[in-house]
């Protein structure tokens, strides 16, 4: 006999989940080169060659050590992380971004999955909100579920997917306990730059002072080094004193299966002290304890390392240009690796299907909250993106596109 | 602005990581070969050799194979981890226990505190009761707290530590969903009997019947494999149909800051199919998204393979003898790595002081629900046991012990 909570979840589980485990079957079936299967965000390019040759050395030098070594290297350590680690991507955030971090503004977590989980259950009470830009990462409102606030949805301008500023002011309550922006973006590709970040910034200063309370803005980064046409990798505290950023190495070091990212707290945040600390005490009592030790160690020696960033862009500009073409209305993406494209027809779960018949597996838009769309993950082969254009220039002419 | 919950964390911290801070700076000040840190259980023996080499085998067996390899090796699975290491994992627990589980049974998990929170999360309602024997870990109280869920504590026995059954009959109420059962225990070192086992069991399904719902038996299982003088180790699916495993290599393996762990539901199990499911959206939903890669392939290679467990064994003997010898009253282990020693005095705080100054390093029985107690963590070097001895001599002197 399940929880209440979980019956409800086994009925409607994740739609991206559920594409991915179709998307396999089909695979099997009719061969993975005839599936063209953009429904997962997994990387499509390797780790760089320095993470293994780190995890080696950090192997070869725990063994010279003996069993102090191995200990050193498999053990407990603070629910913060290895202070080395942690002092080592202070320091590397401060090079890039003009920041000053030290080690305690950082905690190591268990992916960005991991982070904003710590963060939420640090700063959310029962009842309380946690605004979301629509369209949004779906899994935002099981994070905020799981600490009994809900998630209140700002709709997009429909021409630039940036947010509408005046539903968002709307939407801020006496409940509003933060917000999560997540640039580049998931799903749409679009990059907040620096005068909507000022917009947003301005706007949460006047409801901060208006409800008398604090309201953190949560940044979600997996994507940050992400970006395509001399767009500038950008780090959110500046913008806004109350932001905690939560980021992950799964994309920009193809290591998603790893579970290794981390939290920074700036120490202008108010009660700075009091959230790094709850967010320690999170990381413990959640179950996650501390980010799995030897890739904490191993990414802290590739901090200046990137996947090949123009693999994925060679993509966006194939799949972005191809649809185009054909008839299909996208918005181009900037950053991460999501195409968003406008549905032929207003059900775009129909469209899905469609698309299916062809082999073409895209996640409905209103699995981000925001229908009418899809989204295709161009984290493929090449070879993927270039022989799915028929399969999409079949799926133009089902609509009469072009 | 932290939330309540985490405010009252705040407040009470973990007294286990406390001491282990605390212990750090008396090392630091005195030498660490002045202080007897006994306050964590943090393994003292080395990682099995192969564990490393297993790693290293996967980084060059992926590294020729190229991108693919490094996708596999480093890239997302299903939730609950690669097929083909819990086919593994299902077919090593068959050989050694004589089970019939399949990799569908398997949940690989973010260590056992990882997997414990997801068990929690897919079984408990918001109301529900997690019937705990005293003493016991502390951090099951958090658990059951994150799912809006309250521990009930039934007492032991003082002379054997097992639990009082009458009390444990007692306790069950229409709200319980679950036990949680340790053995080995942390932190009286004690191991239930298959006699003890059949009794808890057939008091559960007689509360089943009774209360028409099911209520699980969670085994927590770090210590599984750190048994001494004879005894075997278990293997709790046997007793009762509702068991769920919660196991974590991190002292079997010695390595602990890995967090790598599984979950086992047995097919008889009410909900099997549920259960399993629940779980495996729980891993994703509370953050953890799977059991990190890496160290998921390594230990499937490791299954056969165990850390030194004649190492404890010499510590429990020495510390147990040493400790007894001098007057104190100690609950002889039989499995784990902690020694359950009573204080001199009702009031073990005070004990645990008095042994401070002397910078013995002990927890409070309290922390583990259970005061006039106190906990040894012998997981150190042998020198630190031995030259701890004349320490103790003083601590006794103290309290006119001998």
């Amino acid at each position: 006999m399940v929880s209440k909570r979980i019956q409800k979840a086994l009925l409607g589980n994740s739609a991206i989940r559920a594409m991915f485990v179709e998307g396999k079957a089909m695979a099997e079936k009719y061969g993975a080169e005839n599936v063209y299967d953009f429904s997962l965000g997994n990387p499509a390019t390797p780790a760089p060659a320095a993470l293994n040759d780190s995890i080696r050395d950090l192997l070869d030098e725990a063994d010279k050590k003996g069993a102090a070594g191995s200990l050193e290297l498999h053990g407990y350590m603070e629910n913060a992380g290895y202070k080395d680690v942690r002092e080592t991507i202070a320091a590397n955030l401060n090079k890039r971004f003009g920041t000053a971090f030290d080690d305690h503004n950082i905690v190591m977590t268990v992916g960005a999955a991991g982070g904003l989980n710590i963060i939420f259950k640090t700063v959310l009470d029962p009842g309380d909100e946690v605004i979301v830009f629509a369209p949004f990462f779906g899994e935002y409102r099981q994070y905020a579920a799981n600490f009994d606030s809900e998630i209140v949805t700002v709709n997009p301008d429909l021409k630039t997917f940036l947010p509408d500023l005046n539903d968002f002011e709307a939407k801020i309550t006496e409940k509003t306990k933060a917000l999560i922006v997540n640039t580049p973006n998931n799903p749409t590709g679009v990059i907040y730059k620096p005068e909507t970040m000022e917009a947003i910034a301005s706007i949460l200063e006047k409801k901060q002072k208006e409800f008398g309370h604090d309201i953190y803005l949560v940044s979600d980064e997996p994507y940050r080094e992400l970006v395509y046409d001399g767009n500038k990798e950008d780090f959110l505290t500046k913008y806004y004193k109350n932001t905690i950023v939560g980021y992950s190495f799964s994309k920009s070091l193809s290591l998603p299966g790893e579970r290794i990212g981390y939290v920074v707290v700036p120490n202008e945040a108010s009660d700075a002290e009091e959230l790094i600390r709850g967010i320690e005490i999170s990381n413990r009592t959640l179950g996650f304890v501390n980010a799995p030790s030897l890739i904490q160690k191993a990414v802290a020696r590739c901090l200046d390392e990137k996947t090949d960033v123009s693999f994925y862009d060679e993509n966006r500009t194939m799949l972005y240009d191809g649809l185009t073409e054909l008839g299909f209305t996208c918005i181009k993406p900037e950053g991460a690796f999501y195409l968003w494209v406008k549905s032929p027809v207003d059900n775009e779960e129909e469209f899905v299907e469609e698309g299916k018949k062809l082999h073409l597996l895209m996640v409905k838009g209103s699995a981000f909250g925001c229908g009418g769309f899809v989204r295709l993950a161009y984290c493929v082969s090449h070879e993927t993106v270039k022989n799915s254009l028929p399969a999409f220039e079949k799926l133009a002419q089902v609509y009469g596109l072009k």
